[in-house]
């Protein structure tokens, strides 16, 4: 094993051991709030776009966003990835692991790299859509502490690296929809009673018509599973950065009490058969031999909302965290440490969460 | 409260509270075989049928029956109970339980009654199709020795009572079907392998080409349910009783053999998804707010499935029984003391359930 792969190697593992910020689960409204991310795309100044950069201007800024972590201290005990040095799975479960985007895997060049705080909160792509982007992930919703640690972070990049900067415009980004502030905020909501309710088609066209989107678990390009969406603005120009996330905490405000009230009227009406689901879908993750990502999924989501409600008290969003992250496909096959079909993952995840949830 | 109503509620909650010899569920075979029912159709001589019966005839059948707890001691521990006395939630346990029959149930005349042993082994149905039917009900498979206690029951009544009885036809019963030895036997199989294997619809018509009779768990009239199959001779005439029982013996055991072989073969090729479904089922009955007689059956189809497979140990086939009895509707609301709606036995009966399967 080479220096290079045994140090990847390394890296890998502690990620795959260790459990992110965000995933500690300990976040203010946490019951309906998974978790709160802020990222911001910046390019350097004098490069073309990555799309439009040749390998050379790609290297150059490889190499300049990981000298960030030799000459500046405050970057000092972060680590760099090389996505070229990772085979398929561990890409997968980087993504899994909401470490790097979908995107960056999809690209093909070998200038691609993730450079990370080790705890997880502060991570930066490199080669992406944009030179680099930088991300910060927070348990439950705190828009303003995000915003504070990687306004920090970015302050310190720029005494290194100069931006792409345009007095008028703001900062410049190969997509036009980013241009000015670079900032993208998104909150991972739990909204099974809005959507029980059926409440939520109605909420969610409402939201997307004042300029917000909604994803899936994964982001962009991935389906809503479990009751969870994620939400995040859409428009940064012509706003500034405090601006924008004022007001995509009201209305991410709004959406917690829209989802306060279904879940006090479900508890007045319904209380039992709510509980029943929520019951037995612990029994069935609790004592399954076979479990699809699906199925387990939407289990997890029910277990998580008999936490939210306080129906069970066993066990805690941070287990929960860790189950929706490990049952993923990539993830799985890192913890066993070999390449598994679905009949056999299928076998794996059931094992896993009934080592990990409380019996 | 009356002294009759008084010692009928005394006797009801006796067998509310106690366990039927049969459902100990320790007898041979027991893996496949629930358990073994013989009953004998006998009629007094000089006494028309209980359906060409005059109101005084019935009364004098009635009083004559009761008269073997007074005058024989072989009946002096036995317990004689009227369906005039008993309201219709009473009559339901009494046939959820096994003791007596839906015909005897259905019938309105006053002057029905079941008389019974206290360990349920053995009962006598008063003035049901015919005068007397004696019933006698084992764990497992075991038609021989069912037979010899049905027998000395039946000798032991007939030197109080005289039978109607031809020299040439045998036994004269109220239906053609049962003149002769009067004898049905029964018995109830679990056979979820062949059902899962698709080979049970050609296995059942071979069987009943063969002049016996496959019904649900609670006899004639009754919907197959949690793969338990009640199997009993037809022909009851131009053989002796051993001769039937000799052949219906042999019967049982090819398919008791057939659902071995079943059971093997889903071992080998399907072992992780039947456990699969074993341990979901457990999971969801240990785990459900809220369940219905026929969810609960199939479940707990399954668990028993688990028990007979060696799958699950913690669990024994006694509780299977008693499960399987308790959740019925009319035993529940007898256990609760109480008329429940749907929504609330379903409730009721998640409750008991938990309460009875070991965590």
């Amino acid at each position: 094993m080479s220096i290079v792969s045994d140090k990847k190697t390394t890296l890998i593992r502690r990620l795959r051991d260790s459990t992110a910020q965000w995933a500690k689960g300990d976040g203010p409204l946490n019951h309906i709030v998974v978790c709160t991310r802020i990222r911001l795309a910046r390019n350097l100044s004098g490069i073309p776009f990555p799309f439009k950069a040749n390998d050379e201007q790609l290297r150059q800024v490889l190499i300049r966003s990981e000298g960030l972590i030799k000459n500046n201290k405050h970057f000092s005990s972060f680590q760099s990835i090389k996505l070229s040095d990772l085979n398929s799975r561990d890409i997968q479960f980087l993504i899994e692991k909401r470490l790097i985007s979908i995107a960056l895997a999809r690209l093909t060049h070998p200038y691609r790299a993730f450079i990370y705080r080790p705890d997880e909160l502060v991570s930066v792509l490199v080669n992406e859509e944009d030179h680099i982007r930088i991300q910060c992930l927070l348990s439950g919703l705190q828009l303003k502490k995000a915003w504070k640690i990687i306004r920090g972070y970015d302050r310190k990049i720029v005494r290194e690296i100069e931006y792409a900067f345009d007095e008028k415009e703001g900062f410049l980004t190969s997509c036009p929809t980013n241009v000015g502030t670079g900032l993208r905020a998104s909150v991972m909501l739990h909204l099974p009673a809005l959507l029980i309710s059926n409440k939520l088609g109605e909420i969610m066209s409402g939201i997307v018509k004042k300029g917000y989107a909604v994803r899936g678990f994964y982001g962009e390009g991935t389906n809503i599973q479990g009751n969870f969406f994620q939400v995040s603005n859409q428009i940064t120009l012509g706003l500034t950065e405090e601006e924008i996330l004022d007001k995509f905490e009201i209305e991410t405000k709004k959406l917690i009490i829209e989802e306060e009230k279904s879940r006090e009227e479900l508890i007045l009406y319904h209380k039992t058969k709510i509980e029943d689901q929520i019951k037995r879908a612990y029994g069935i993750l609790s004592n399954a031999k076979i479990i699809s990502t699906k199925e387990a999924t939407e289990l997890l989501s029910k277990v998580r909302f008999g936490i939210e409600l306080g129906m069970l008290t066993k066990i805690g969003y941070d287990t929960i965290n860790r189950l929706m992250l490990i049952i993923q496909p990539g993830y799985l096959q890192l913890l066993k440490n070999q390449k598994m079909n679905k009949d056999k993952r299928d076998l794996f995840r059931a094992e896993l969460i009934q080592e990990l949830l409380p019996s």
